[in-house]
């Protein structure tokens, strides 16, 4: 480990490019230079090792280099995942993460919002639900999966085609008659398109579809239910059953096991997210993986890149279908 | 949501209460005033719901009202679970928590022990792996799983206890002959302690036990190679398997189903740890269960009490058994 005394300072870096202290700072400071002393300055900073105290830059800069993270949860898998994702893309910038789990508190969303407005984060990403949250215009905010404004840039996977892929692989893996499960949030958000994208792409490949669609606060036994009203003889209505999130599907695959289903033979089922067992084994079910390394890497440029002019008020970037055990491996009909 | 010129200020709170405005400071930040005075204060600060400005409370006090925690990533289950309740253990104390995922990178560790030093954090809790990681006396740091020195507290599992109480529990549901599977790392740690405690328990309850030892660099497929020497004419020379963790018991669910051996029926199984699928969900398999919301509470405790003259260098948590369906349901020899 280096001793104290041992660290280089800026002087160093200095002395060893052959340039002023000025210039240096301005490298460091991303301020433009030209590109020879750059080169330099760069050079002197590998081979000494130098590292930037991001602190001290964040008081000379106005800038904290933090930003603050709001999320429901660290348990839910999806959430540890695009935690992790963000607090790496954050720290590849030398930027430090406040992580703010939400769930039984919306009060504190707001009071993170409060903070970004007193410069104490140089910004926000969240994933927030709180049906009423008001963010000023001139705090830097980025929203995952849900729109808050125009004025709010919102990073999402494009929910619409991982609906309607989920009814092509069905209907590619010969698939005839399916349902969706869904259940959810009634405010308006982009993973609320994966059921207009699921029914499109049934219209497109004629795959007949029923849905079920429970409420925030509506038992999950209502599955169970739809289900046994399509139960007769010992066999499913439905040959394929997409779900809205691997935990549905997780669900749905326990009523079928009680109904002496058999997976994939009998049904195909689609989850969506992307949930691997332990966080990186195997896949829970087959699924349509969310990129949540891409959501996580769009956030923090849209939040951090403060000199792009316009902002885009949507991105939706591109899922894709992983096998996982509940859907058959190829096409056999 | 309350508008912002309608916020009770201290001056109301003290109008309300009928105190002096020092009187409020004083309870608000916790110092000695007379009890009929500190209740008067906080019934009005309960009737108006005055809230601290815990940012400008910091100025005052010198704190920063946050905590670093270092942790390896957030994605495994259980960092997630841990993570979840220190947020929730930290935000009730209305402190917020610097998220420091230490993976790729152990001079990170460091980092934040240099902002400690700088008061720019309040404390740090960190589950931590870096070998030589040098920690001051004077910086408020509590350990998890791994003591780093005797003026460092260490807050744990019962790790011995889990292990013995895993082969009390193989004994009882009525195994003969047991195998324990362990890797990780090769650093003196709390959770090494399983394997002690479970040959103990196997000497108690005259258990016959093999152990099977991974380096942390080798692949887990040495477990495979283990336990097919083991294996003749189709059945295994052991009855259960006791796993470091549920991770290393979710592989070698995937080995005894490869050799076609059916769990629990002839094999049973118990991991570490108390995974659940989805976070919150079933069990991954029958298991130790570390006490993960007492840990982070304990943890808390001991950073921010800072009146607590001597701090114990370790404090060993109660772990329970929990079934999964990987053991037997009840005796039945």
């Amino acid at each position: 480990m280096r001793k104290k005394s041992s660290a280089p300072t800026m002087k160093d870096v200095a002395a060893e490019a052959g340039v002023a202290l000025g210039t240096v700072s301005k490298v460091i400071n991303g301020q433009p230079v030209g590109e020879s002393y750059r080169l330099r300055v760069e050079a002197a900073i590998r081979k000494l090792d130098y590292r930037v105290n991001s602190y001290a830059q964040g008081l000379k800069a106005d800038r904290t280099y933090t930003v603050a993270l709001l999320i429901p949860n660290t348990w839910n898998p999806f959430f540890a995942a695009l935690i992790h994702e963000i607090h790496h893309a954050l720290s590849r910038r030398k930027y430090r993460m406040l992580l703010c789990c939400t769930e039984s508190d919306y009060a504190s969303e707001q009071d993170y919002i409060t903070m970004a407005q007193n410069n104490k984060v140089d910004g926000i990403i969240g994933l927030t639900y709180s049906p009423d949250l008001h963010v000023d215009k001139d705090i830097p905010f980025v929203s995952i999966d849900r729109s808050i404004g125009t004025h709010i840039p919102c990073v999402a996977s494009d929910n619409f085609m991982g609906g309607h892929m989920a009814a092509e692989k069905l209907a590619d893996l010969g698939c005839k008659n399916v349902a969706f499960l869904r259940t959810g949030s009634s405010l308006t958000n982009e993973p609320n398109k994966r059921k207009a994208g699921f029914e499109n792409g049934c219209l497109v490949r004629n795959l007949h579809y029923e849905s079920k669609i429970l409420h925030d606060d509506e038992p999950l036994d209502g599955f169970e239910e739809f289900l046994s009203t399509h139960l007769h003889g010992g066999r499913l209505d439905f040959d394929g059953l997409f779900c809205v999130t691997d935990r549905i599907a997780y669900e749905a695959l326990k009523i079928l096991k009680k109904f002496r289903i058999k997976v994939p033979d009998e049904v195909q089922v689609i989850g969506f997210d992307g949930i691997r067992i332990l966080g990186d084994a195997d896949y829970l079910c087959s699924t349509i993986v969310q990129p949540v390394q891409d959501i996580a890497e769009m956030s923090v440029q849209l939040l951090l890149q403060d000199n792009i002019t316009a902002k885009p008020p949507l991105v939706c970037l591109p899922v894709s279908y992983a096998y996982g055990g509940t859907t058959r491996e190829e096409l056999n009909i």
